[in-house]
């Protein structure tokens, strides 16, 4: 009986999760309130104070969502640069076709970044970076006189803002060429050109599978040595 | 007569586009009231309502001056990668020194990106940029298998990107440090290499003096070549 009521709550929770995405997504922090919530949750507004005892703790569950995948990271075998390049394509992804990522950033940008700033989920991504960029540069795929640090600080940054351009500029339709322009542009600079032949800036054949990307061939990095 | 009045009102329109910059700055568009622009501008609500019909009026006239920069481009003698390496330090240092800068990149990427997306200021910035890299691809300094108007769109992005980030992490401490690395991790991705010399990621020496930066000896940008 208990695992029953167990299971319902979460079942509720996360209509209540879904119902708030749509409204974030769509109006942002302040321009949703609680009964735009509740009307596209499909629950009793009891039942969504029963689970968030305000619209920030709704709002902030929402953005901590966007890290979720960095937990997963220490697990992962051999995390490395094409690591990197992979969860930005994933992300890139996830922004387009599933309203929970895009109201989690919307909310981080909007929300995160001037009305209540908050660091912590651009710091856990930069600890995510770090995390797979260190071991990369252990083993040369990082040119040596780059601080990991920093770059993975760029990274966030960099994709943040991209980002956001496509999503004002095409309503995120070109949102995948701009992730790969990213690192064709950066690439040169970061990984000694001998080891440039291992990196996909379009994803991994793993990962163009998994998002279904029909960019089959890869527009490979032009290495500043050749030109 | 006619002249002074002029004068006169020109001076109140912009002290009541110092107090919108101050209380857009403070609150985001959304946490904004015309009273608080009253109250920082020290002018009359008849004053305001004779120039500003509206806080939006008010948001996009701000936002406006972002770009302003843009229009005296084509008159500069000989535009090229340097000129926009040297812009995106300017902004920075507006950012960190003009509220009515700050105010303006506030309101482009919290109200100009989700609240009422609009491209404008994105574009303006691409244009600029397109304007000064068409001239440098020409004379060789980008490498000729870019587009240039696709690199300007990931500069723009970029550049809006790590302003925030700076902003959320540091509240801009970091924001001239942050440039130098976009342009130190990017230059060797999109210079030829036997152009890199010409190009310092840390500003030109007059935009340095012109912005009171202690950095004198610019890190040198790695060409991917050398490592």
């Amino acid at each position: 009986m208990a695992r029953v009521r167990q299971e319902r709550a979460e079942i509720t929770r996360q209509a209540i999760l879904n119902g708030a995405a749509i409204a974030f997504d769509r109006s942002g922090f302040g321009g949703t309130s609680l009964s735009d919530v509740v009307k596209h949750a499909g629950v009793t507004k009891g039942a969504l104070y029963f689970h968030f005892p305000s619209k920030e703790a709704l709002a902030r569950s929402l953005m901590g969502e966007q890290f979720q995948v960095s937990q997963d990271i220490p697990a992962m075998e051999d995390p490395g640069l094409q690591t990197v390049i992979d969860l930005t394509h994933q992300l890139a992804a996830g922004l387009r076709s599933n309203v929970r990522v895009r109201a989690g950033i919307r909310l981080v940008i909007e929300f995160g970044s001037f009305t209540h700033p908050d660091p912590s989920p651009y710091n856990a991504w930069i600890d995510t970076c770090v995390h797979c960029l260190t071991p990369a540069r252990d083993r040369g795929d990082i040119m040596p006189s780059h601080d990991v640090y920093d770059l993975s600080t760029f990274l966030v940054g960099s994709f943040t803002g991209v980002q956001v351009t496509s999503h004002v500029r095409t309503g995120r339709e070109d949102l995948h060429a701009r992730v790969v322009d990213l690192w064709n542009y950066l690439l040169p600079g970061i990984v000694p050109a001998r080891r440039m032949h291992l990196f996909d800036p379009a994803g991994s054949r793993a990962c163009r599978a998994e998002l279904g990307l029909t960019t089959t061939a890869a527009t490979p990095a032009t290495p500043a040595a050749t030109d």
